[in-house]
């Protein structure tokens, strides 16, 4: 662990939003048995991170990985305080959520027309429609919904993305009852003067900072500079994935997200509370590692476990 | 090449001191050829590179790698506007130094007594009875002298070390005649509000902070988010190795400079000069890699290489 020494303007506390499971496994190619995703969410909790996104209830056929939701969900040891939220992309996945006794749900929204069109079968506008029936009816059952915006900082096919455009999906995703929106450097191409300015226009459209969180992709190493970005811009929710596991298939290299060990040793620096045990964290994501055959990409685990 | 958004509070202008020639390469086990190592310097000025740590004159029973610098030095082609800085560890390396032609040499001191003990055979303060006569003579020669500080953020025999130690250890090198000093996390546990603390203490014993470069190691991932904390603080010289070639044989694991490739997307990000062709010296990286036979650890040579 790092010596401690705050920096001036840092928020004081930070909720890790663990993507391990659901974001960090979906690409991968071989399927992780049954078990070894419910070690793993057991693990992470006992880690002392309380907001595992857990699995996600989009078709099997797109994301065969996240094929045994059901399963899972029924299986797992829950930890009190630890909230297990799942990706959810139409009614029929919030039908199959409901029905598994989920508390909180998250949709995967557009920032760009191309990525909306590409991933959604909509477009940019169209998607509120889409998501409007979701979060309604989850709201109406007392889920708490989360919203993510991909693309937020760059998208393959349109290049630079407008923050105002940002803002403005960020917006409209809040008043269709998010609670939660999470701006996502799907390709990782950010920077901190980048950040600060999309953080400042969520911000000029009214949503306030206590309800955006960041998702950085480490694709071009500036993941964690970003951070420090969104920390000193008052984001208090971090998503990051234990290991360093996953990342975008659009992306140009395999790097994809910021890894969780990264992202606490940085922390513990600052003196930022987060409530993570790094040792135990580190030893989940060497057993993980050897679970799916190859080292994780972050560099704490590779220090810390060598 | 990620979009211009600048920062408030950066720097405008930035130095690239790049040492992967020297600090890359000296730990590197099997020897690279001297026409590998002259074209890498020449591949690196012709990106745009001004300052290229060019070798070192140890003793060869110390770095067998760096043994050719006399050759090195008399066959490299060199480019106007750049200057070859070579790391000099006392009098007799200062003697093949001045008979080579330098203008620019570097001594390696440092910021703790454990660390002067084992890479000095020396002591905290006896470090300076040692460099004085080689800061002298060189300046007298009419040379530049750079100061480098190791262990500057903690030592992994020591454990913590004080910002008033290191800012003491600067205060002396530069009183000694050193006209820059660059400030080492050698083992890589720096985190962003410890590199202000330093510098601010660094800062409060009359160092100009002009006077001050800053060299991260990336061991825990933090190298880029230091430097960003840095150039907050209005450091205008980063240390970086092409490719991210390099590190501390003392450090947990094999990850060690911060790459300048992920340097420079970030300053190009924050629109801050630096003159550096990136995509020129993401191909001088990958042919370097090729000559190793083995790949970069720089992530967007990773992602743009691929």
């Amino acid at each position: 662990m790092p010596d401690r020494f705050p920096a001036d303007g840092v928020v004081e506390r930070v909720t890790i939003w663990e993507v391990g499971a659901r974001d960090g496994l979906q690409n991968e190619q071989s399927i992780v048995p049954l078990e070894v995703k419910a070690e793993f969410l057991r693990r992470l909790a006992e880690a002392g991170l309380t907001t595992l996104e857990a699995t996600s209830f989009v078709h099997p056929d797109w994301v065969p990985q996240l094929a045994d939701a059901e399963q899972l969900l029924a299986g797992i040891d829950r930890h009190d305080g630890v909230r297990y939220p799942v990706l959810v992309p139409n009614e029929r996945g919030l039908d199959r959520a409901l029905a598994s006794g989920v508390t909180h749900i998250a949709v995967f929204a557009s920032a760009t027309e191309e990525f909306a069109r590409r991933n959604l079968n909509s477009d940019l506008t169209g998607q509120f429609e889409m998501f409007a029936p979701v979060v309604e009816r989850a709201r109406a059952a007392g889920l708490d919904v989360r919203g993510y915006l991909s693309m937020c900082f760059g998208d393959p096919w349109e290049g630079g993305v407008a923050p105002e455009q940002v803002a403005d999906v960020a917006a409209r995703l809040r008043e269709l009852g998010c609670s939660q929106l999470s701006l996502g450097d799907t390709i990782g191409v950010a920077t901190p003067g980048h950040v600060e300015r999309v953080l400042a226009a969520v911000s000029a459209r009214g949503v306030p900072v206590d309800a955006v969180a960041v998702h950085f992709h480490d694709t071009y190493g500036q993941a964690l500079a970003n951070t420090l970005a969104a920390l000193r811009a008052g984001v208090s929710t971090v998503d990051a994935s234990a290991g360093g596991l996953g990342g975008c298939p659009y992306a140009a290299s395999a790097t994809g997200n910021l890894a969780t060990e990264d992202l606490v040793w940085m922390l513990d620096g600052l003196g930022v509370e987060h409530g993570v045990d790094l040792d135990k964290l580190v030893a989940t994501s060497l057993w993980m590692a050897e679970q799916l055959g190859r080292p994780a990409p972050s560099r704490v685990v590779r220090a810390l476990g060598g």
